[in-house]
């Protein structure tokens, strides 16, 4: 009910401000005798850690995460995983400024008006920091799904006005997908791409500003039927996973926003047999028709925010002293978000698969199970 | 779990399919005290139903209904409110043809692989029919949020190629907007565009082809702090309650999309005083930040898919056979589904704001209650 | 939240007034493909309306159901299933006197209270006859157990000192007891003692009183492994079930209260097998031990209070005038509930098992599964 | 859904096994503004941790608490709280003998059939240390319901054959009797009854067996209207919540399995005005009627079976080698459950009228609230 809490079968409570002694997540759900070790977690969390190329901030820290429960001898034992993340210390006078200023952008004012008190550090618990729960707990939900023949990747195909060729990711395989990535610090498949959006980053990073960008998501092994019918349909509760990390503005699965654009008879996808198996021959609809998975891969993209932190003056309140103020914003920030924010979108979706896979074995009947 | 229900602490249930006795909706959470009679309800089901005007489909059904429990003396007692709107007569014998034969762009071909048997006679429990439940929940709610000043409406903004002025739009509020889009078959308030649409949608069902469209909802007299803080963001929540409507492909908050090519500088809303009230002085954001109202407007948009169900032969397959067929939908479908959608838009939005701010009163501290 | 739904995986919602237009329930989980007709559920309905012996009220009501969703061509598909039983016409002026009184010990007082408005006929939603919901709901659980081997039943043990014959029922099988039940008004196993139960209850009606009782369950085929570990343990769900029914006050599992006299050593159950299957030598524990079942025979007791309407004056209050008064309650009513609250433990003892069955469907791991 | 969580707008997950790296809960939905420091905590812990006394075992642990989150300068901030407590090493060896031999009376065998591996150690997940996460997430509820005036306390009423003297706990009050049971080991308010007691313990210990117990609770300050009515009714939820801990196996309101003895009119608590406030003149409901609390003090009692860890020879099976067997359990163990008992059982009501006044918030009219 207070919203910290995401999943019914596979269910993850994130907890942890910023700046206080430690972050991390209650996992509720996991399948028993899985093999899991903090190795299988760091790895994930490495990924979405800060100070890691010249398009992210300069921060550094060593997000060493620790299984306090639920894995025994290796396994996990079906009982709940608690995973820390011990927070290191920061000298959070920088942050004095900001105590009854709420930077524009920034969640600040709004914890001021829901709670009326709030741990303004850094940001406290609307920091991006609080994705570190969600991406140790997405590791274990990787884990699970790969017993079950399911890969996922996310990856950036826009940065500012620059977008990836969009014939040449096409033709990509999640897996290959995955291998690319990894080569350039903006996390796109697409080479050149790459090398001109980083130059971008970093142009702005150069004027105290930030820009926004598109990342995709896409989800392969997935068998025709996952998703339940009305309310939570496996494309509503991606768009609400994916919508509510802090950055994300737009979210569309499939053609999207262009299928307003189009025709009933270009965008409705033909089934034929491929073999035994039904497939479409086209995939406007990224996978999900009716809320149910249709066996092809799922796609989806999320409109990803500037960085709100910049570095020129900006015009807000004080909220003590009720008057017009300015703030500017010191230490470092990230001069874009897309890239990071790449291993938690996948974080978020692998954990939506999962618990729709849970979900559907119970509706099994007797006979068939 | 089944994912049959919406919202937590006002939580709406909906059962019945298209072909069956009755469709309808149960009601828990519904704040006692408040005046509640059929007409409110009937009233947003007459702007549902279908054969209203030549954009939609020629059906007539009456969607007459009824309040079984849960309101006593004019009044709701606060317990469950059900609604029952009684299916009519229908020749089911027309939709033999697709028993074992998917629609393309349905989700036919789901619910098989997913429950192994179903009700194939209009969509069953996929038809759009199930959002007359929707409906009439979400009068409760909108009745219900008047009595908090909360007011808000959904509009047509596109449909096809055809836009809504966007600077005539932005000057208008919810009000003004609730009154325009009654005046013309497409719910467009820009009267001039509407006219376009309207010709466009003809020309597109004499062709026996579809077009889809882009829907904007507007919410008005939210106050700021509005909104869990994690995963239960105010526009994550959203976000899930317009993609479980069948034909929603996208949804974007503020800005949406067009934010992924903003620099932080242009993107970020300033706060400043006006009187004693905190506003900011732009609203790309959409009125949520960090999952949190602002206190301004909330708006949002969501891409709405063309009608699958058009009159040209289609490829599909027969899931009895195994062999791939053609299909023929017969019948009489609307040709556009984006200005039907917008009392189901309103009705989940406004069960997602009511649902929010009961919660909302969980945490306000004894001292300020 | 506003707690009308029962189970998780299973889940009811019951809705309806005591003399509003309808009563019932809505179920969301039910396993599809199972065969079910009105008639299976009217079996049941029959079990727990009025009118049918001389120690029940002479109340005549016919609670006939209809099936409104959920269920084509006899089988269920997997949708929600509505579940309604319209209210008879009943002279809702006989309760005009209790409008501002509340009768002692019954909710009345509880609701105005809570609510500050209320629905004062016959109880309104506090009435028993809001368990035909649950009665209803707890037949189409029952037809599903019944494909996995789960059988249970409840039966009347004590009514106010008379109690059956502990030795005779232990050797009874559900079935046997099944049987058993339907041979005498008051649901007891034991024909001796029921016959004097009957005379009994008679007598106290006679003065104008009514008894209490004793209502025991048990559950066969549970295998062992069943039932979540900590919070939602078997018997914890179980208790709530149960308690959750208006006249109960107590419940316990295995010996219960005796077990507080006994020592560890008499009362642990010891473990032994019985070929190639582990079975406990005795079951002082009811079937479940630390909270997941034993795969012995799962029993249970509930203690129901006295009818608390009997036909004497009692001393109350009137909450408009702030006065003093006294009632006298008009109108045919149970001179003892125990007898009708059978098929009503029945329901949510078998709601709570099919709950934790489906549940239990989602921890399996893939290989075994 | 898997069981390890318990409130919906004030809900606590706890996590631990008995021998991993540490124990503890996550709290979601505490309020915010509420002064709490670690000492508040740490009390409440103490008062369950084991080596207080010769009726409890002589393990000596030190039961640390940290507050890792949802804490910011000595208030809560309505962020997710995270309470944890290391475990101490042990000497794990000692449970090899357990690794495939169940315990008679535990939850061994049930974990081993339900996840087919588990942590054996000391009972793993089922052993009682779980229940230091509840009493740390009790202490917070207890803080909360301070403000709102709430009291409330657990005691020992009986152990073995010995009860305390019933007239003379029926004149103390809550405050009267938390002073009275620290005077005591077995947390009795009744001295002498507390003296026979503690050397019945003594007796059963040099035998090496154990005794039962029962434990009364009373609750004060609470409102008339607290409560939902259908499922949620405050006796169901505080029947599950008592029920949920290990030991338990009967739960009664108010009079409980003594109502079925006792006809209707004497049964019924008559209503009258004391000044302006509604009071019944007897209390035989324990304060709840129809699921909503009068106003009266809430009691109830639960029936402690004796401690299962016996130090005689008990016969078992070796589920590896398929064969009967025999187990001696090594180590110190308590006697006597029931009085350690007596702070978990305060935490988890403590926790259910908390979760029910937040519940209570939501439904309020605008024109009250």
């Amino acid at each position: 009910m207070a919203g910290n809490s995401f999943g019914e079968a596979f269910r993850i409570t994130t907890w942890g401000e910023s700046h206080g002694a430690a972050i991390g997540v209650v996992i509720d759900g996991a399948v028993p005798g899985i093999s899991l070790s903090e190795e299988d977690i760091q790895k994930e969390l490495n990924r979405r850690k800060p100070g890691q190329s010249a398009v992210s901030t300069a921060r550094q820290e060593s997000d060493a995460v620790s299984i306090l429960s639920g894995v025994f001898e290796g396994k996990t034992i079906g009982t709940p995983i608690l995973l820390m993340v011990p927070n290191e210390d920061h000298d959070s006078s920088a942050y004095e400024d900001i105590r009854d200023t709420p930077r524009p952008g920034h969640a600040d004012f709004g914890y001021f008006c829901k709670y009326k008190i709030r741990d303004h550090r850094g940001g406290g618990r609307s920091s991006g920091r609080e994705t570190a729960g969600r991406v140790a707990a997405g590791a274990v939900a990787k884990k699970i799904l790969s017993e079950y023949g399911i890969d996922l990747v996310c990856h950036v195909v826009q940065i500012g006005t620059e977008k990836a060729d969009a014939d040449l990711l096409n033709n990509l395989a999640v897996g290959e997908i995955k291998e690319r990535i990894e080569r350039n610090p903006v996390r796109c498949a697409d080479p050149a791409a790459a090398a001109i959006m980083e130059k971008a980053v970093l142009s702005a990073a150069k004027d105290g500003d930030s820009l926004g960008g598109i990342v995709e998501g896409r989800i392969s092994g997935v068998f025709a039927g996952l998703g339940e019918t009305v309310f939570d349909k496996l494309d509503a509760d991606l768009a609400k996973a994916i919508m509510s990390i802090g950055a994300v503005k737009g979210f569309e699965v499939g053609d999207g926003f262009a299928a307003a654009v189009a025709t009933g008879s270009q965008f409705n996808d033909k089934f034929m047999y491929d073999g035994n198996e039904v497939i479409t021959k086209t995939n406007h609809c990224g996978g999900i028709l009716g809320g149910i998975s249709t066996g092809m891969e799922i796609r989806f993209r999320a409109a990803v925010k500037p960085t709100p932190s910049v570095a020129c003056l900006q015009e807000t309140v004080n909220l003590k002293t009720g008057q017009n103020t300015t703030l500017a914003i010191k230490g470092r920030h990230d001069p874009v978000i897309a890239p990071r924010l790449v291993p938690v979108a996948e974080a978020m979706a692998a954990i939506v698969i999962l618990d729709h896979l849970l979900r559907h074995k119970m509706i099994e009947t007797k006979q068939e199970s």
